[in-house]
């Protein structure tokens, strides 16, 4: 098996989800962005939701297996290693593989503790200056 | 005035707070690497919370003030436009510049608005590769 991100590889970005759909709409659209700018590295990438929208994790994880990814890496798209992060993602993690037993599911780490969020917030602020 | 982020420029960021006081801490440690990333761009960079923690925004800009700021950059750490972005974070930063009436206040682009967040998704996504 190929040590590096392939074509039979898909990313799932996780939200918590929003009773605003606007919400929603943003992240899926960050999960466009990502699509685009991935090129061929992924087989596909999609959204999906820890609550309140959907699909759910244990869906979106499903929904690519069905497509055909033979490895599925999911990206939590959180700021902190709260209880969503720490506990709750890791168990529809699990049930995702429960329902995919001969792809690979792998956990990513999570947005908030990335080395290169500083870089991006100071990017952010300069766009100020 | 000078155009370009100067040394009597204060960056505050601002982020939702958290009944879990871990999370708070992991925004001021991401506000800690921010200011030591910056070296003498900004003249202090700190960290305030919409609710549930301390300072809150109006607060951490006042600070800033006593502490010599002549401008202050406040930086949204927030992942979607919702009303704490749109609506309440903009009155508080209001209500600080009631408080603060010889400094420039400005606010930021929110994190989850940024051009370069798919990037450092992608490069978190690499990392499990």
């Amino acid at each position: 098996m190929s040590e590096h991100v392939g074509s039979g590889t898909a990313l799932l970005l996780v939200a918590h989800g929003s009773r605003r759909e606007a919400s929603n709409d943003e992240v899926r659209a960050v999960a466009q962005k990502l699509a685009a700018l991935a090129g061929e590295r992924f087989s596909q990438v999609d959204a999906a939701f820890l609550e309140l929208a959907e699909p759910s994790i244990p869906d979106g994880i499903a929904r690519c297996c069905e497509r055909g990814a033979q490895r599925v890496l999911v990206l939590p798209y959180f700021l902190s290693a709260g209880r969503h992060v720490v506990t709750d993602i890791p168990s529809d993690v699990d049930q995702g593989r429960t329902r995919c037993p001969e792809v690979a599911v792998e956990l990513c780490g999570y947005l908030g503790g990335s080395e290169a969020m500083p870089e991006l917030l100071l990017e952010l602020a300069a766009k100020a200056g």
